[in-house]
């Protein structure tokens, strides 16, 4: 991003207007530079990129409060999961045309979100695109010099923990479809089942304690299922898992007690952006504590194991589930 | 990017496939984390993010790998006007399908580059859009804590000091869309100035030079006009360029001369990839050794003066050229 005193083309008057504001940190440079600069800290930068697309991951009528904060946040999950405390991010943004009243509801948006997890916009591109509105994130976080949580880890016996509740944002999605989930009569919700899709709640105030505690951690994006496959993957064990211990809002376990959706679709759906890691037995009781200190919700929902099979999911009678999909996939 | 052993989707194996073997950093974790890592190092990081677009900033037809190719490079030209070492990079990748033709050709461009440079692939996502194929990249490099150089800085007396040639790439853009320049007989001409286009040449082997000498640099991407008034304005200088001076290529030299192009198509052309920057009278002999020590051609073009004007650009007689637009903008 530039700004020009001298010769503003309308790509720099829409950087200067919607997005110099939020460019609060000094190694921002007021997006008046090539790039921007992370001080040297003697900690080391955890990196995660995500983009999100208009009609894949967010729909075109979408508020584009929530499109910013959305693609902000499931950045963000990702340096929570990391253990990572953030530190900025860059912005690509790819429009159609500069349309004003959209541009002061996302950079209002961003700014709300930049502000309340602390990761300043520290620079971008803003490019023109005949196609859909794509949002493309880089997020950095701190961690100490080795400290970030890997995915790889996770050691048999530990305990399989998950943070909030799961399957909300994939129902908050069928009900802006039309689908099943739609049939609820509660309207308050209904409201908070979108709001999931569209707003994640990511955990960065659980960072320290996944740092401190955590054997292995992956941010729970594309489903809980296919996640937890791949931190096992990740870490060379498999896991067992109680179904009926999945932590589930009550409109959730209201849609799954009357039949509406099943648990494949809450354990496969995409978008929670909650933190899934194991936990050493004897570490468990201190993650709940720092957990309740942070005021993040989490919950026990099965064990590591040795092997390499997928992680199987036991119903009440401790019969395994048939899941014929682990997660989403793009291709 | 994420993999799985154990239940790859189509996402997961594209990444493993095609991007895997470019990830030859420790901090990418063979892209089998939700984040990389940049280690501590005592030395600040450079951030710059750039995104190219089909049918905006490549055309449907360009190679794969020299689309690979363009889109790291912007990147890379930006590290070395900031006078940083290349560290890695980030790839948001949003396709209409994974073909595995376009890919395959796609990747091999983007590692032999990433090797050539020294700028490994540390991580990524990858997202279906129904739209065009766009790239963006976030790349990272280093520099002594403090020591990135900014536009801000040039101080009238400075020479102003370009890299490389300038306009060769708008001329090749103008030859692929059929423009006048088209009309040019000799072939090699016509693929070099093609060249251009496709695949810049970023200045990375000056980027310790520009660190030693410049007073200020910008990478020239937007067109040689408007990016100089941004060096000026950030700095709060005017300059003044002897348009006669501005080095061209044979090529784009003969198609001035014989008028199929003007002096405005070649400065305000975008795409040139080179490095602009001020440099202090008595460190321009020294600059000048470094550059030929590294291989690059630099040429001196005109003066940095007090003021607040729109940098000028004059003829041979010294009058003052008519710049109908500084630069390509976006909207």
């Amino acid at each position: 991003m530039t700004k020009s005193e001298q010769a503003p083309s309308g790509e720099d008057s829409l950087i200067a207007r919607y997005f110099k504001p939020l460019a609060t940190d000094p190694g921002a440079f007021n997006l008046g530079d090539d790039a921007a600069i992370l001080n040297a800290s003697g900690e080391d930068t955890v990196v995660t990129t995500d983009a999100i697309v208009e009609g894949v991951h967010f729909l075109a009528d979408d508020p584009p409060d929530t499109v910013a904060r959305k693609a902000l946040r499931v950045n963000l999950s990702d340096l929570a999961a990391k253990g990572a405390t953030p530190a900025g991010f860059v912005l690509t943004l790819a429009l159609r045309a500069a349309d004003d009243a959209w541009l002061t509801l996302f950079a209002r948006g961003l700014g709300s979100d930049a502000g309340l997890f602390g990761c300043p916009l520290l620079g971008g591109d803003t490019v023109s695109t005949p196609g859909p509105l794509t949002i493309s994130i880089t997020a950095f976080g701190r961690v100490p010099a080795g400290g970030m949580v890997r995915r790889s880890g996770a050691k048999p016996g530990d305990r399989v923990v998950v943070t909030g509740t799961i399957g909300d944002a994939a129902l908050g999605l069928d009900i802006l479809k039309g689908g099943a989930a739609a049939a609820l009569a509660d309207a308050g919700a209904k409201a908070m089942l979108i709001g999931r899709y569209r707003v994640p709640q990511p955990r960065n105030a659980l960072a320290k304690a996944v740092r401190d505690h955590a054997h292995a951690a992956i941010d729970v994006s594309d489903g809980l299922a296919g996640d937890l496959a791949k931190l096992c993957g990740a870490s060379g064990v498999s896991a067992v898992i109680d179904a009926p211990s999945i932590p589930l809002s009550a409109a959730t376990a209201a849609l799954l007690a009357r039949g509406t959706v099943g648990i494949e679709t809450i354990v496969s759906g995409g978008d929670d952006y909650e933190i899934l890691c194991a936990i050493p037995e004897d570490s468990f009781e201190a993650f709940v504590q720092a957990a309740g200190q942070a005021g993040v919700a989490v919950t026990s929902i099965g064990m590591v194991v040795a092997g390499s099979s997928v992680p199987r999911f036991l119903d009440g009678e401790g019969a395994e589930l048939a899941l014929p999909r682990l997660s989403y996939s793009h291709f």
